[in-house]
């Protein structure tokens, strides 16, 4: 028996990163949290603090701001890709490399002035293993409710069921979903207008689907997003039940009448799931 | 010498309340964090434990609820006076009220689907002593930043004074104001319109301004809400200053160009004022 | 009319500074968390963005590093002290400056080892005004819980009350309490004595009470401390009511017997109150 | 092609629960946090809202508070064995389940009086496929910092490396582990003592580690870990590198000497790495 090095990765995280690129009338500005995890050949910083293959993590900090002067940002699928591609070639112990980059929204007020918008952020992450790449792209924080459209009811029953069934419920949940994309070669898509579209068609399966369970409705969610965009090879969702419990105010002689709601915090119903294509591509080192 | 019991006072936070006024074609939500704080003639439960003056907070809690239930909730400054009024009309030991409400905004996808927006939070905060009523809006969240038209230079030097002078820097921050309305009377002013003249007017103003320090934009800020809505007296603004440093490339041999910057968290700028009238009406206990 | 510039200061906030002093066999580590705010004649960079008064924020986070190696830290007290002192001393334009600080606690493994132990915070707050200072002294997240001696009956009813009496409650709170010292002169006390004391003094209350309502419970340690410590005018507590609700099991056919509580988030209830001596010194500009 | 549902699960997520063992001098109190995901044939809620399958999220929050009251908690590795275990062998749909628990630690203040401890946290996962089992225990929120003998240099140089090295720096990370357990049977551990054997050796291989990489601390965590304790198969840690850095003291004519140090946020190093046994059983479905 002997003790050994098993899977290991090492990276900065949590880069925040404000890009302006100038124009005469107005500017525009990208909002960015980029996080690099570099994984290979590591074992002597490991045993022995040998850290002669050790790129730096704050040269990997360094990194990502020079590219954003170099190259600029663009769309965050693209920058990470160049970002985890550079880390892979430039360095020979590095075999791996995962970009995250989390994009928050701002709307413009005026030219050079913004104001920062929803809670909905765009995430991107990108693996590279020196031969291929995979790009995965995602939303968090897209919080959404429905009034009408929701029921639960026929489900299993034990010994500890006590809910009762419902066929009109407050149905809300705040989204985080990421998306595999088929191919990320020359064939890839425009990755704004994917995003857009991914989160569109989302909001709208929620919005539509009369919903019998969360469940059922994260499936529509992925389908439609699936349907509408051929570049999707998988989706994956999770769902956070976010119960809204109608008052009970017979005690004090009213009746809620499906108005009044107490919207708690925890425990919350957690749905996760997948949804796919049965000859999408293998997933290889996406996720 | 002896030992009193000083100034006090207790009260249910944060209740969690959806309201959902039922139409045929859409429903209209309001999302809302409720806090009550209660103060009077309060000895006994203190030096003894005796409660017999002491409305239970989790009865406050539902009598938000109720009063969500029996007279809608509407704007949130009047939802907050009728139960600041009603805890210290019916309960002979409470001789003030306070309260808090925090409004979370939604944007409508479809007549009964809605999506969180936004970071900023709309606020009120109400007291009333029993003859007397004051009401104070407001906003909390509001992130915004320049990319242009700021600048910060000719400021006082001391031996740790080691800040360069800059003609040209990225100003963000994320703006709480509050203020203060006149009155409350029967010419109190339309909560929602003014609520959202207010808020604009500071988002105008922070555009608008040449800036030569965060202190002249807090100060401009406010001096246009007062300008343009007369129902208001006073105004308070605390606004952090979220430094964004630019990053030095020249170690790799780039030059920024006022390009790319760096987020900072901690520390940061904290920039407080007030902005007010100079025949406001005494502030009696509206803060 | 006109619109003037009212009460306002500025600061850098949340300045993290590590101490380390360092020792043969062991060091010493201070952990702090610094705030500074300034007030006095700043009406021209309000007005105009004139700097020439404005001591920046950069150099007042420079001062917190600088008189950490000059002096040392020593007690966030007398660290505090020194700091305010020093900024209206040293500019003109300042009148008032108020320091607050947190201290993170740490205990020790090995000599230059160390374990971040609790969630209790150590504070400190002063005021000075060039003539006078005052010292404000306090402790936040200490998170207490009695599974025995807490009842709660006998209060006020109304129509919305439903609670139901208890003569067996849990009770937990995570105690924030501030207090003011009577002096700061010559004769100030041993800051870290009178901390450490105080601390305990309000455990010991807060378990040794038989508690009617949590109000009784504050009031008891307040009482203590005073009684305790000489050094201390008054003290202000701030005592969420973190409610365990005993689970109703008898829907599956148990009964709980006083064994199975459910920690609710929200909403809480928020008791404040302040203990004092009747004889205590004007609190000044103290909070 | 064809559109497919995927790998999913659901459950109900941060039960919130305080089990309080009654004893006539002291009680004992265990607070936990726990979250339970189930997952089978679940098909026919995704795609019809068929959920006779479903066990409600709500009926599990009640199986947990239920387990509590019949079996009492205990340890919490057995405690979630047990959950897991009913909610395969009771439900046919479900072929898998995953329980997560979280345990705040508190020290006891008097028989019934008790204040909440540390900022570690104590976590087990437990995996049950129906046949076997797995447990994984560990440990989050473990901050530790050394204020001697760590060092950083010999790296790898690119072209974005401005990194100066060093013999003398902060070591700071709140370790968050998680180690599995070879066999969870007759022989299966006592987990109190197996916890806290591994939770003392990681800290102790902290402090004397004399390191020259986080990695090398971190490979010297887990093999201390897995030369002491037999019955851990695997460890995976993930240590952000709390980075402190030096501040300049030269601009204003002062010499650091290696005492103050500004504590950053963001961005930070994160190593995250494995050590294992080379003749560990496989891992299976405890990840």
């Amino acid at each position: 028996m002997a003790i050994v090095l098993g899977a290991n990765q090492y990276g900065k995280a949590e880069v925040r990163l404000l890009d302006v690129s100038r124009g005469d009338a107005a500017d525009v500005i990208t909002d960015l949290n980029v996080s690099v995890a570099l994984s290979g050949e590591l074992t002597a910083t490991h045993l022995s603090g040998d850290n002669s293959d050790v790129l730096t993590t704050d040269a990997q900090k360094n990194t990502v701001f020079a590219f954003a002067r170099e190259g600029g940002v663009g769309e965050i699928e693209d920058f990470a890709l160049r970002l985890a591609r550079h880390f892979v070639a430039s360095q020979a112990a590095i075999s791996f490399a995962r970009v995250a980059v989390e994009q928050y929204p701002w709307e413009r007020l005026a030219g050079h002035s913004f104001v920062r918008s929803g809670r909905e952020v765009r995430t991107a992450t990108v693996s590279h293993d020196g031969a291929d790449s995979w790009v995965v792209s995602g939303v968090s924080g897209l919080t959404v409710l429905n009034t009408a459209g929701s029921e639960f009811w026929g489900f299993a029953r034990d010994r500890y069921t006590t809910l009762a069934e419902t066929t009109d419920r407050i149905l809300a949940t705040a989204v985080s979903a990421r998306w595999r994309h088929a191919s990320v070669t020359a064939s890839a898509p425009c990755w704004a207008d994917s995003y857009r579209e991914a989160r569109d068609l989302m909001l709208r399966a929620f919005a539509d689907t009369h919903s019998y369970s969360l469940q059922q409705t994260l499936y529509a969610m992925g389908e439609r997003v699936l349907d509408g965009r051929p570049e999707i090879a998988e989706i994956r969702l999770a769902l956070p039940n976010k119960h809204h419990f109608e008052v009970d105010m017979s005690p004090f002689g009213l009746e809620n009448g499906g108005q009044v709601f107490y919207a708690a915090d925890r425990p919350y119903g957690l749905i996760e799931g997948t949804v796919t294509r049965d000859d999408a591509p293998p997933p290889g080192k996406a996720w």
